[in-house]
């Protein structure tokens, strides 16, 4: 296919270069930022554009992947080619959309993707919305181009979907940072946590999490949990989370058990 | 070495089952139940023991891995028999045990241990800390016998590392089991989850985690996170987590940048 996308972060990024390793063609990367829209055309071959006027019609879909306040904007510069319009939000509605165009989809890619990092594209969940079954078919077939992992999500699931994300990877990245910062202000180095953030997260492939939880608030160790706010004492915002997540353990190991 | 096992919890089973691996000998398995005693010993190829009367002198090291309410109990019962004791927790000072015998170190894994999931032990940092040289090099020697890993760590650093490794390891598997739940109440499988769950641990291990940061947090896209909250109005204390989470992510990104 001849795919235009419209945007330059991290998502677009790597959207853009797993569809041209697939063997799409990448017509054109806009961005409002020319030297991002460059970076990114120079990589997969594409023409770089920044204004929307530049945008050509002779694409098969327009890809867009850019922050959600700026996706209707796009949406209604774009409509007039009368292609296939799809964003890759997990927050963003398919219905906003359809106020401007019928010919519109969602390809929602639910992972967590940096600029300078490679993922394996083809193990990442594609979340597809069609507003009808042809358009539905047509992104199922594209995505399967790229991505061994297709579902089928519509627009009030992908959004729960995007909210659980942020709990199963934004929150446990920046709890990674804290731990970090624990050790870095005592000059310790956080190497000695990789391995044990690792088999974490790979423990909950074959477990279920709540089965595989442990330490002190699973285990209700008052005496530890008392001891670790101590020393957060003259860190209020650490010792506010600390409480409420022990809470939490506390709360929903009551009735099951975990691997104390 | 002769090793006699105090405990048969998570970390009793992993320790117990590389040090037999490594050629070491399991003497006994001391538990106040004899059915798990019996069931660890039976692995290892001890005997199994429920009355601290019936541990044997006839040992080379006591490696007490038990709640760390009862570490002491253990000791003062094990002191008679001249032996090195060691206890294997995060949270305890190596100071504790010195008013009961000169003879004593520290052998803290600092890895999440399930009895049922496997554990590669040679990638388990190893925190040793003896009272004397002698004993930190006895205690590094034996610890090499099974790990790679090995961390001279005084009994100060080793509660950091202990409340570090909470943030990195227990917080982060319950915002996972958070997120399946999420997920399950609207009938979507946490399979979907896992590619990404892995992917943010994975991205830490040559990442420095504050450089990695997305999600709305980090964007500061209040129209997402308003959206979340409302989508969690009836969790009073997941909005309050998703809050915290939300602030600590925004303070810690003025001044830096993450990946947004």
């Amino acid at each position: 296919m001849r795919i235009t996308i419209v945007g330059s972060g991290n998502v677009a990024t790597h959207l853009a270069a797993a569809l041209k390793n697939a063997g799409h063609r990448i017509v054109q990367v806009y961005s409002r930022d020319l030297q991002h829209a460059s970076m990114l055309a120079y990589h997969v071959g594409a023409q770089a554009v920044n204004e929307l006027s530049a945008v050509l019609p002779d694409t098969d879909i327009f890809i867009i992947s850019v922050k959600d306040d700026a996706i209707i904007e796009m949406v209604k510069a774009l409509t007039k080619h009368q292609k296939l319009i799809v964003h890759t939000s997990g927050a963003t509605n398919l219905n906003d959309l359809l106020t401007f165009t019928a010919n519109a989809g969602v390809l929602y890619p639910l992972q967590t993707f940096s600029k300078t990092k490679e993922v394996d594209f083809a193990t990442v969940p594609l979340c597809i919305e069609g507003v009808n079954d042809s358009i539905q078919a047509d992104l199922e077939q594209l995505a399967a181009t790229i991505s061994r992992s297709i579902y089928s999500i519509n627009s009030a699931d992908r959004k729960i979907l995007h909210l659980a994300a942020v709990f199963a990877c934004n929150f446990p990245n920046y709890l990674y940072t804290i731990a970090q910062q624990l050790l870095a202000a005592n000059k310790m180095d956080f190497d000695m946590l990789k391995p044990l953030i690792l088999e974490t997260a790979q423990k909950v492939q074959t477990r279920s999490p709540a089965d595989v939880q442990t330490g002190p608030a699973v285990r209700n160790d008052q005496v530890t949990m008392s001891a670790h706010l101590q020393m957060l004492s003259h860190q209020p915002l650490l010792q506010d989370i600390y409480t409420l997540l022990s809470q939490g353990i506390i709360k929903n190991n009551n009735g099951t058990h975990g691997d104390k």
